[in-house]
């Protein structure tokens, strides 16, 4: 069986996740734990533990338990003490409490959820991300999120953190390694900071694959064009590196677009399928059609334009693997 | 198969469960679901929910899932705003609110706890524990578990409820129904307080065993004998309806006795077995040797002095249900 390693973090690899899982490929994803805002921002302050949201989101996402539990783990509280967690990060942070191990709480969690693949925190050292250096450094991936930054930002983390060996043992066997969708500062590079993590991408014998936003970021990202966000990932993992690009080939709709436009975010320019500079562009329409769902007490906005989950996994299945 | 319906809360019931579990029976157990202190307490004013208390013991007692995750249903938080939460109560209460239905959280907690049997609670509506009416009335299980109450307290509950209707049904198909051990006041008899438990009991063809407690409590079974407890429990199923009581058959070693006698708490005179007012006392040694792990942030002391599982279940079994 072929395996796919997916790097990220966020909505988008829940997204890309959400897709691969009905594949029959051996699925690992290996997840920032740079989080530090809300729900899982609490939890790191008052119990000391790793951020378990984004890996919550990646165990969820290939989950083949009952959609009660599924939702279980997704459901945040309202009311009272508890106001604003999410169930699965309460269950990961006792788990980590209990076994004094985060790798053992994600397995366990894993169980319960019956995961078709596995899940594996990029470190499982307790480091914040930091933007710059100095007085003009911006502490936390939460403050990052947020803020302005400048063009090529220093992103760094502090402290140093080293690679968890089953992540770089996964990404050395993969066939295919895909990096991304996600917020580019905060869920993707953040893995690729960790030591140990860009050097095994770059000796890795997979393919490399890369989905590309559909959207700039305010202050991040602004005027990005594709290969803006490949050179931003290739600075990480040595030019050429990648093999593959996934890219929007279509425009959003006008009314979306303005709705985006007032928060000063602009769609990606869209490309046609290429192949350039010893790359695939792979281009579709990936624009999920479905309506999202709001979530109350949702601490950051979701954005509206989002992948088409089944689209963009079965371009990379029919492209970057060589068959299944 | 035989089957074997359980009634009670809290730590006995969690004993007894413990115990039986280990024998080919069909288990169910019957939880009250008057507890509104602690954790439980804390959740049922801010959330709104049933209380998970006893009902999560009981899923532990009889669950088959890996160790860790029944350590992880007992764990509690020790620091943040989370201070004092069991993991369990949690897990059920974010359950409950999703699904909306106490009945079906229960189910998929037991589901996720891969256990042994059934646990049903005795009511899904939300009541509270009195004790008295009028001016001298006291409010809620936690507030008459550590008050001085009357002999013969008048106990009721406010709304007054009915019971499941599996618990009921259960009850009517049970080979044996096992009263007991627990706190007499506030574990045991709120289950006979729910309108249809005590009737079904009546009716019902299985026989009737009452495990009495190894010691008294201060302010509830101040100088209760064996035959004190069996009228209190009478009271509700009616004369003769139990057919075997489990009781000490030895005195506890001093230095147990004198802490205990220091709170106020004094061991139910043992026994020998016989055959008396038409039915059987199994008297046996039936102490814990073992050594208790007390709890930190336990909000409620817990005894010392405690029924061993398996020379309890080992009574029950061979005596009254006639042969597995």
């Amino acid at each position: 069986m072929k395996s796919i390693v997916t790097i990220g973090g966020g909505t988008g690899q829940f997204t890309l996740l959400t897709g691969l899982k009905k594949y029959p490929v051996k699925l690992t994803a290996v997840v920032s734990m740079a989080d530090d805002g809300g729900s899982t921002g609490v939890l790191r302050d008052e119990l000391g533990v790793l951020p378990p949201g984004d890996v919550r989101q990646c165990l969820v996402a290939i989950s083949e338990a009952d959609t009660i539990v599924r939702e279980l783990f997704n459901y945040r509280f309202e009311a009272g003490g508890l106001k604003g967690h999410n169930f699965g990060n309460i269950f990961l942070s006792a788990l980590e409490k209990i076994t004094g191990n985060f790798d053992e709480a994600v397995r366990v969690a894993g169980m319960v959820l019956a995961t078709r693949g596995t899940v594996i925190p990029v470190t499982t050292q307790d480091t914040r991300l930091v933007s710059g250096r100095g007085d003009v450094c911006i502490n936390g991936q939460y403050a990052i999120e947020t803020a302005e930054l400048p063009k090529d930002p220093e992103l760094h983390l502090d402290p140093e953190v080293y690679a968890n060996p089953k992540a770089v043992e996964a990404i050395d066997a993969a066939d295919c390694i895909v990096i991304g969708p996600g917020n580019f500062y905060c869920s993707i590079l953040p893995n690729l900071l960790v030591k140990g993590v860009a050097e095994s991408i770059k000796r890795a014998k997979g393919k490399v694959v890369y989905n590309c936003n559909l959207m700039t970021k305010k202050g991040h990202t602004d005027g990005f064009s594709v290969d803006d966000f490949i050179a931003g990932i290739e600075r990480y993992i040595g030019k050429g590196r990648v093999d593959f690009v996934t890219c929007n080939s279509v425009t959003p709709e006008q009314e979306l677009l303005d709705r985006y436009a007032a928060e000063g975010e602009f769609p990606v320019q869209p490309l046609a399928s290429a192949v350039r500079d010893g790359r695939a562009y792979l281009a579709a329409d990936l624009m999920s059609r479905s309506i999202p769902v709001l979530k109350a007490g949702d601490p950051i906005k979701r954005t509206l334009i989002r992948h088409d989950a089944d689209v963009l996994a079965s371009l990379i299945v029919q492209n970057c693997l060589g068959g299944l």
